[in-house]
């Protein structure tokens, strides 16, 4: 089964660096070897792999997104959040990240993050951790 | 092993709503709790998951993918469909969704999306449950 | 466990063909039935599948994406590659390759990639081919 994640983010657009929160869920499943699996069950919010060093990263995957899919374009969608639908899905609705030793195996610099395209709002993510077969 | 479906798309560029294909498959499958891969092996349509309520919403993401690429452009690639590729590429060739109680975990307006950039064609969906091991 | 690939980029933006590479880790795990997972950990580079035909349509989606996030582009970032971090989200940090046979399921006319998009370097490519657990 999954584990629930409840994220509030506090801005129109945001990356949130859920890294610790999976990390946690994934030493709590117990598993040493194995895959986990991010999914977020929303339309207007995705998740994506990348830095998680320097904020500005982040400020600037944002401002590169808001240009792709600018608020101010004329789109059918009568709620307005239509930039933030395609935002959504070029980043993705999961990443899948290897287990090794108990961790989870990621670069130096590497960290996930929830994309936020339409907050603020509550949002949920689900952690799901495999563990490889028995040999 | 996978379970193949085939679609038919009608347009050049189009998002064609597969979600009840792909449950069906998960449902004959018999897994109540695992993952559900879905793959796209083509290189000018891909797969994504974003909202199968409103249909403009899919409109909007096209629309937008077009002025990412356009047609226009110009380009080296003598088929004349390089835009169809890049687009394949940002909404990716692959999706996982989770399966718990015997259904697909999706949010409320989630649903799964053949999105095709060269069409019409007809395409091929594979579909690969893969259930939890037993604990 | 997973192995990991060495691959060394020669561009400083490059669609690097690492099919044979990834299909060797599969034949060497002796797994005839499962899934392959590959894994980039890097922050400016990615992974994608699309066609390794043509070596024009690597030119075609290197240039798309130039224009999308340019490097004259006005980004906070210190170190430069602003651009090539959000690159690296809109391909994605892993792709998932379904293998049936003992065989990475592709189609005609797939391969898979290394996205480099602020080489030259030395990238490390983590893949995993997880078996089927027995019916």
């Amino acid at each position: 089964m999954s584990v629930q994640l409840q994220v509030s983010t506090s801005k129109k657009t945001e990356f949130v660096d859920i890294t610790s929160e999976v990390e946690r869920v994934m030493r709590e499943s117990g598993v040493q070897n194995g895959l986990c699996h991010v999914f977020v069950p929303h339309t207007t919010a995705g998740v994506t792999i990348n830095e998680n060093w320097d904020p500005s990263v982040r400020t600037d995957m944002l401002s590169v997104l808001d240009h792709l899919a600018p608020a101010s374009g004329c789109y059918r969608h009568a709620e307005g959040n239509a930039p933030a639908h395609i935002k959504a899905s070029l980043m993705g609705s999961s990443q899948t990240v290897l287990v090794e030793g108990g961790r989870l195996v990621f670069g130096s610099w590497q960290g996930i993050f929830l994309t936020e395209f339409d907050g603020p709002r509550r949002r949920r993510v689900l952690v799901k951790v495999v563990p490889d077969a028995a040999p």
